[in-house]
């Protein structure tokens, strides 16, 4: 189950790029709400790093990545607040960072599986680690943005992730190389959520008017 | 301190009828904001075992109870998508779920009582470990919904709770039967709820017009 | 690095004066919203001891504050209910109590930097946990109270804890005297806080107004 080095490389590098993409979605979601500068910055950090250390608070699994690796917070926060000053010409760059968005959560459910791969949990909880680790920071920007998680409401995004996570596990247990697997897993869930977002494909809602309690 | 296996054993029969009604309930108000599929799964699971999940990574009590035992996701998860298929008679069921959900309150309550007595904690921490079981999941659920909290705003529910663990830890310190101060504990806190509902009883309201910062 | 013992007990006694305070103001949010009794007591508690909490969780730092204490519990809670009592003399306080949150902001920040420093982490990290302790309070506070956290909106807030939190290493780093590098640290940034009240400082908002995802 070991990835090679270059897998694991390749993997680290998709990393960074993917939190300083989700950093710079998050800064114009502030910007939306009228945030003030250290809100942006602060809200790019919770959002692009939350997710991970919302897996690692619930599996325990400690130092979280920003106190190993403390140059993530001013990554973050740096792309956070250089989005500021590009605001401008983001739209343009629109369809790049959707792509960014879903390289991300492909690659951070991978990380968030092999995380729980690691402490040797159970494969329901292996998929709920990499779902976690993808979606959670989403999660925790829409709520500091006071509206209802997107996760919850919109395209396919959770289920590209729980995809990926067996996809994943599901090559792992049949003992293929490992780094085949990860690539046909991220591919896989990628092209998913690429044709998702093309053809406005998404999960059925379920519309209640009944009362509740 | 010891429960007897039959105790021990209803009690957990106990939880898992409870954490079903807990994600059923939360599926309806998924339903209520149009959540997709994903999102009714999600938040049945979130608001079902939210409650242990915060005692433990505050109480540093690992693995969290889905993290031993996954198949509680499942079954939340399950229930919740269940829910809504069963939707239309869900308001024929009103009063079972609102009956369902005061056991729950008791049952989360004691069990995270329980907790932090295993953990050897100071009584007051007693306490706020069994309402945090009792109560925390409702509050996800209802920041989740983006909505306040109705455990701040509405009828007796916290109370309940405090009332119950305050009962349970009372009868335990003098040293009484454990399984009776649980039956007394549960049966008394059950029906302060069901007296509240039914009577509509609440806590007073502070209502404050002035200026805060 | 050892603080003195007047200098550590001068610091404790801040921070519970800092926690009553907190809990208070929080009362009065809760009040905003027409929270009920025991809506307003958790939510004092939460606010008054939540950002100590976080950074506990987050940096894996147990027991949390009020386990280890729980009187915290009891105190920020019976603040938070005896505010209910004199809310009609609170805006007379208003002065004071804008005082005490600054006081409560730099306690904080310093005493979230201390234990970060005693877990040997990074700097970047350090400078966090001090923001995190001083700041994430109020968060949840608004959270709870289904608004945008202020923290991201207002007045220099997180930037005072950053300067204090920054000011504090900055000087230890420098091995100068404890209690001195700890006055001139709490010193500057209550000014700082104390100046952006009094003269309406902010920082620069970013306002975006293209779409996002």
């Amino acid at each position: 189950m070991n990835a090679t080095f270059e897998a694991t490389s390749l993997l680290h590098t998709l990393f960074v790029i993917a939190i300083i993409a989700e950093a710079m979605t998050a800064a114009l979601a502030a910007g939306k709400r009228e945030m003030d500068w250290i809100g942006v910055c602060l809200l790019g950090c919770v959002t692009a790093l939350g997710g991970g250390s919302m897996r690692d608070v619930l599996l325990d699994h400690h130092p979280l990545t920003w106190v190993a690796h403390p140059s993530y917070l001013l990554l973050t926060g740096g792309a956070a607040l250089f989005t500021i000053a590009i605001a401008r010409y983001m739209h343009k760059l629109r369809n790049i960072f959707l792509f960014l968005d879903a390289v991300g959560l492909v690659v951070f459910t991978v990380i968030g599986c092999n995380v729980a791969i690691s402490l040797e949990l159970p494969v329901v909880v292996v998929v709920a680690s990499g779902m976690i680790t993808g979606c959670a920071g989403g999660v925790l920007r829409d709520l500091l943005c006071n509206s209802i998680p997107l996760l919850f409401r919109a395209e396919l995004y959770a289920t590209v992730s729980i995809f990926t996570g067996l996809l994943y596990i599901g090559g792992l247990s049949l003992d293929w190389n490992h780094d085949g697997v990860m690539a046909i897993a991220m591919c896989s869930g990628l092209a998913l959520r690429l044709l998702a977002l093309r053809y406005g494909w998404s999960m059925p809602k379920f519309i209640y008017g009944g009362s509740i309690h």
